[in-house]
């Protein structure tokens, strides 16, 4: 069958249609600028980019064009809309109400509109991507994937924030974790690839994109993530400070005289390797300036490492042991030299790097020795497809 | 030599009177209630405590009873108070001015009332009771030993947080830590006791108190710790909360219609183990509490052990090993169920436990079994001690 995936933002939209059988992707693009002027890209498989600059006053009008082009005489990948079988939508929050991918009824939708407040920058964007395409395609069965499902796993000591009980009862307030769906796939992905038995393996999955985060997968099972509440905790990120201590909140309001809005806005926005190094949040440019030298990036990347690298020791002791640690997303599949400096730390697990195939870029690979202790690889990260397959899934 | 050891809080003030010859507490008490009424407690070594109430409207008057106290002819610890020596004063936050203890001249009591900013509550307070202590006894020598001092070593990746780095160079915000003289004390102590030489060594110190943090120790040299900027960050304490999201803090003051000082002030006083618990930030409260099956005390002891565990795992990592792990300070000492728990995490490092010497309290004693890979251990923290040490160091 075929499944259009759609990841909406609030004025962005993704999206891949993919043949679930031969889990080809058949076009793909995005929708960019929605409510102020608009423009879509779209390429079909094969195809170059075509790129459409026009208005798109709402989601609705961003998705009927998606659906014109998809069947698009000329450069369409399908003949007739009918061929779109189901839609699979990535949804940012499920709270603690969704442990599992969810056929989108309307008894579900307003479940997922009681996460709002927990992702409001996301789940409203989510829902109105929803809408509008259960507006234009009125028979077709939708999923909503959570990017918080696969966390719904982790046991209470390490879902618990250590404040006033009430706020987890009255507010939610709790670990959640997010990017679930390519720690899910990645770790599936990683116990396939090495030949394990994913219930009864140690897996450590480092997702290190521009948001980043590590978890701790016990047999099949997530039982500690890095991001919590909200995708800021955690890891250094492109432009995301990661963890940092509490009463840093109240000292740069005081000193910069913001209130907590601003400093969430350096926090989320000015902060991570970017503002470390002052070069760039991306890490080729990185990369580039640690090789010039520059000590700001050359900072910025051991900082970045290493908070990785203490992610993965304090997974290891959460799971008493780890079998395979697996890097993934931009960064990870792709930044040999940072995974060589996460690896560095970890000698004392009997893990041996393989310099020669650790060169390797956006591909699965074993990067570790043959004799190290735990293997470590890249696996590519799709999250795409991943929602793709948990539709089929559901309304196969 | 005799070294009076003054801890002075906001309003009230800690002493010991030590020999350093033969390292005895000659006497010790305490002031409290200083600018509200007044308190004298005051104890002469193997006599009984004496309680006096007094006013003390400053903390002038407050050490002006200790030293009447200390030569008190029925239960004073000496004739004259010319057999003062010297006075160690514990200091909170030395900044990156201060890497080790030093004799307070009028310059360097300037520097550190530079730092006051970064430790608005404790560093005033503290220097309040310097110049009341150079005001009655002008000649007698003062050194101050700083709570930051021994983390000064901690290299930039683990002391750099992923924020502008114009905090860092502005306004001085990086990680500093305290407890460090316990850390240091402890890490000492912990070599001696299981000789090994210091220099080329790898011991992490669980500073486990109502207050609590761990360090990583390398040869001898902290390089990193779960303090940060402030006593906040880290380890699920008594009442604070340690790591949380940093978006948290906004999430909480939007819900619970608070400033930020408002939420500092719940992360500070109203979280941590006694929040999670609605029992008490007391070990002996929650280990009652825990027997008796209060599932919130066993979620808050659950949660202390598990981030400890964590912490150690990525202390693990961050020296590529460890030798020794040191469990000091009121939990750390005293509460062996909540030790069994943190080493029930390290299977992996080869750790045994030894459930009959891990029943000990307050002693150095080695709780893991003979073959165990790592050596776990209880060793007594003595801060005043340790301050004692370091005055007599540099005046004598």
């Amino acid at each position: 069958m075929n499944v259009l995936v759609i990841n909406c933002g609030s004025s962005s939209l993704k999206y891949q249609l993919i043949n679930s059988d031969s889990e080809e992707v058949l076009a793909k693009g995005l929708c960019e600028r929605i409510g102020i002027d608009g423009r879509l890209v779209y390429q079909k498989e094969g195809m170059d980019k075509e790129i459409t600059e026009a208005p798109m006053p709402t989601h609705k009008e961003a998705i009927q064009m998606v659906l014109d082009a998809l069947h698009n005489p000329k450069s369409g990948a399908v003949k007739d809309l009918s061929e779109i079988d189901a839609v699979g939508h990535r949804v940012v929050h499920g709270g603690e109400k969704f442990a599992k991918s969810v056929v989108l009824t309307e008894e579900v939708l307003a479940k997922v509109e009681e996460c709002n407040e927990l992702a409001p920058l996301h789940n409203p964007a989510n829902l109105i991507g929803i809408r509008a395409c259960q507006d234009l395609m009125p028979n077709v069965p939708m999923v909503g994937v959570f990017d918080t499902a696969f966390h719904q796993t982790m046991p209470r000591k390490a879902f618990l924030y250590g404040l006033p009980y009430e706020y987890y009862e009255k507010y939610k307030v709790r670990r959640y974790g997010f990017h679930g769906t390519s720690h899910s796939f990645v770790s599936k992905a990683c116990a396939e690839y090495l030949k394990l038995d994913l219930k009864n393996s140690k897996i450590i999955v480092a997702h290190l994109g521009n948001g980043a985060s590590v978890s701790a997968v016990l047999n099949g099972e997530c039982v500690d993530t890095s991001m919590g509440l909200t995708p800021l905790e955690g890891l250094v990120m492109g432009t995301r400070s990661g963890d940092i201590d509490p009463a840093i909140m109240e000292f740069i309001a005081k000193k910069e005289n913001l209130d907590i809005d601003g400093v969430m806005n350096v926090l989320n926005k000015k902060s991570g390797v970017e503002g470390l190094s002052g070069v760039s949040s991306d890490f080729r440019d990185l990369e580039a300036a640690y090789n010039e030298g520059n000590p700001r990036a050359i900072d910025a990347c051991e900082v970045f490492a290493y908070r990785v690298a203490k992610y993965i020791g304090a997974y290891v002791a959460a799971m008493n042991g780890v079998d395979a640690i697996a890097f993934t997303a931009g960064i990870g599949e792709n930044t040999s030299f940072i995974r060589e400096k996460i690896v560095s730390y970890l000698g004392y697990l009997g893990i041996k790097l393989d310099k020669k195939t650790n060169d390797v870029r956006g591909v699965e690979e074993i990067i570790s020795t043959p004799d190290s202790k735990v293997t470590v690889c890249v696996i590519p990260t799709n999250e795409e497809l991943a929602i793709c397959r948990e539709t089929v899934a559901l309304v196969k």
